[in-house]
């Protein structure tokens, strides 16, 4: 059994912005050696977080639209009314809805995503940002 | 340390139905002889998801009924509209926001649910599907 | 490879408290030893929730808020009307839809956390409760 941590990182534009890594989470698992096991993918920040979805325009369009149904940009947020100068209170609220923290089996040194399965990172922030995913390998 | 890996097929009708797989995962994990350690379970489809809830028929019903709110039926959806043909953008959407990964830890053998937790697949599309469920023990 | 398997017992309120249990997830995973692998935090309960956010009075007035807008107090639950006595049907739903289960990886023996991450538990049950969560760290 090995364990293998790698890092990615990733500049985002924020705004509910929806980017593909699936091919970086492939490189790091094939990189690790490991052929059954489980890679972990974990995004470090408050204000974006990390799924899977089907990756086409018409579907992007509607996850970013849902998220900002959840948490809308113009609403009153506490985070905003309490810390001067903050005014990403829907970005911290739609990050702790939508997750930080994935895990996909591994076999045959793959990742067992599905046909249409895509892993995403979604940012939520109201600014660009730098982010870094922690892409961890665990098995044999 | 040993890794073994598991699937489960399912014949599902959608809509949001809901079936309880704990039984199949307590069968997968008692076989892979695994005392401790953690089961991951990944459903590898964009239109379904996995979760843990009291299986009840009150809760179904209630559970049923936000997912509807979250990504309603009727509403317009993008990859409707973008792909000519498609009419399970809602479901596309309410399977990206429920999730397709969980991890339960394992000891003596067994699946660490509280009393009343039971493992889901909820499945939102628009037909009748087979779906595959990776089930995948890690542990010694 | 090691697998050690700690519980955490926490005394919530309910009504959506949100209690930071970061120090004690940190403790479990120093007292395990293990270097590099990953932490399992997972709640047996169906009316909580385990998750990650920035702990500020603010963004917690806030996911409070989003959370009460997604199961309403006051709305009407099958759960209620199916079981006599029962009151939680919102609790049962927020919790199926903020989830039990957190993976973070393990490195240089501690979670990789970012700056401003917290690990929290989420209680919306209707009434007091006490809670037991798992800490499962498994790696080397």
């Amino acid at each position: 059994m090995a364990v293998a941590t790698g890092r990615l990182k990733l500049e985002t534009q924020g705004g509910g912005q929806i980017l593909e890594i699936t091919p970086d989470i492939l490189k790091q698992v094939a990189a690790s050696k490991i052929q059954r096991g489980t890679v972990t993918i974990f995004l470090t920040g408050t204000t974006a977080g990390v799924g899977v979805m089907e990756m086409e325009p018409g579907t992007v369009k509607d996850l970013q639209a849902a998220m900002e149904r959840l948490g809308p940009r113009g609403a009153a947020y506490q985070h905003n009314a309490m810390n001067a100068g903050e005014t990403n209170g829907h970005s911290h609220l739609q990050a702790s809805l939508f997750g930080q923290s994935l895990v996909v089996p591994i076999e045959g040194g793959k990742p067992m995503l599905g046909t249409w399965q895509r892993i995403i990172v979604m940012d939520f922030d109201s600014r660009p940002r730098t982010r870094e995913i922690v892409v961890q390998t665990m098995g044999e």
